[in-house]
């Protein structure tokens, strides 16, 4: 950020009075610009054994298979963005819901929200972002090819709860130093 | 916004290529400028039957009664920006979590997450932001004086929650009209 969105001025990185961290603040209007973490939802949609994974045509990590998720949208609950992510990556119309797994990024400033979803009747297909995507079991995963470690983090939960039949709220941070 | 933050350039709300959502775009540049929900992470601190309670000093809602919470930050953990917020508004030095009620208002594009946390030895006393500050029983608790629906929610939570002493995440979609 190198200009002000209020008045157009530039901005500099300092601490406001009455804060303690660095804004960036407009030298002219003195507008305050706060930055926060953004979501990104997305779905486990599965059907008994198999879940839907995508291969991502786009960067980051072209090639890679993933879980359908992306950034949420203002005026989208968690689970309607989980939806529409799953709607324009896999072409799959589904509920989203309950919540899954939630995994903390703060390096990258991001937070995960997964919901599980019920494949049912529903059809799929690659949508503009997306090569290819099937439905795997847990042996046919390709899991050196995951594209984030919360995809696998989220398979690796779902295949451990599923056998309890129980799929509890998984919470974790996970760190890592900024490239 | 009407300013781009990148070259001081003019923005206009517009559909860009490949997108199907009005963003604010430069006119000069092109640079897209996404706007997010953002988190609202908060802890229900707890002793026994006593939940801790914050008058705001602030607007909005000045004078009523929250728990502590407010926006989480770049580079933090929701759990990290809940536990910082119980200690600006209550002074009280807790661990947050696990995640107990998560709240989407998309209508002001807002997700809240409310914590878990033990009082415990910890002290506490208003912060900044707060009149004053204090633990009360179901009984005692302004209930009429509530800052915020999620207040009230997360509390009849709690307290229904505990006759069986589980407290599974409870997750709700609270809509409003714009005001």
């Amino acid at each position: 950020m190198k200009f002000c969105n209020q008045c157009g001025g530039a901005v500099s990185l300092r601490v406001p009075p009455d804060d303690n961290r660095e804004r960036y603040v407009c030298e002219r209007c003195e507008h305050i610009h706060y930055l926060n973490p953004r979501i990104v939802a997305g779905c486990l949609v599965t059907r008994e054994d198999r879940v839907l994974l995508c291969r991502r045509a786009i960067e980051p990590r072209r090639g890679y298979w993933t879980l359908p998720a992306g950034f949420l949208e203002n005026g989208e609950t968690p689970e309607e963005g989980a939806a529409r992510e799953t709607w324009e990556e896999a072409q799959c119309q589904i509920d989203a819901g309950p919540l899954y797994t939630l995994f903390s990024l703060p390096h990258i400033s991001q937070v995960y929200m997964f919901f599980r979803a019920e494949l049912g009747d529903a059809t799929f297909g690659p949508g503009m972002e997306t090569l290819e995507c099937g439905l795997f079991t847990q042996a046919d995963i390709p899991w050196e090819e995951l594209a984030f470690p919360v995809v696998g983090k989220t398979l690796t939960h779902f295949y451990n709860d599923r056998v309890q039949g129980e799929f509890p709220v998984r919470t974790e941070a996970i760190r890592f130093k900024r490239r």
